[in-house]
């Protein structure tokens, strides 16, 4: 599994009402808190909450993924998650800062 | 109904998730929108959208109302909904604006 490549949609076709909701639920929000220090592999992340069963954990990944929110790459034999930060800071200008802060 | 006096959540008690729920409907965001440029009354807010169904537009200002972001209160024989800005300004700075622009 760890090398396929995933779909991320395009900034442009991303939606402000996307993006709220992918960020609106608590999970989803401490996975964006964590990868906005820096890009984290599959494994570490959410490593603050052990108890995420790993489907669950995934099903949040899929949602970020397909809000553009994150990316997620293979590395190596795992996965890297990112920030799409630069391209949501141009897309909708304040709001991750404002959510983040 | 029109008397009738609504909770309205202290806003040291609304989560960030909560706000970010409420606006991440395209309908309820829309009302947002609206009530942004000043307060309206319930018959005027969603007049650009006269398709919508009572019940439908009072579900969406329940939503709004307990997520801290509109204040929904009496007025006349009417009822009156404003934004509660400066309150959402102070508690989640940069918010309302990135998402309003």
């Amino acid at each position: 599994m760890a090398s396929y490549d995933l779909e991320h949609p395009a900034m442009t076709d991303v939606e402000l009402t996307d993006v709220l909701f992918a960020l609106s639920d608590p999970a989803r929000l401490a996975i964006v808190r964590e990868v906005s220090e820096g890009p984290l592999s599959m494994a570490e992340c959410g490593a603050t909450n052990p108890a995420l069963p790993k489907s669950t954990k995934s099903h949040l990944m899929k949602v970020l993924r397909e809000a553009g929110i994150v990316r997620n790459e293979p590395e190596g034999r795992g996965r890297k998650l990112s920030l799409r930060r630069d391209e949501l800071d141009e897309r909708f200008p304040g709001l991750l800062d404002s959510i983040l802060r």
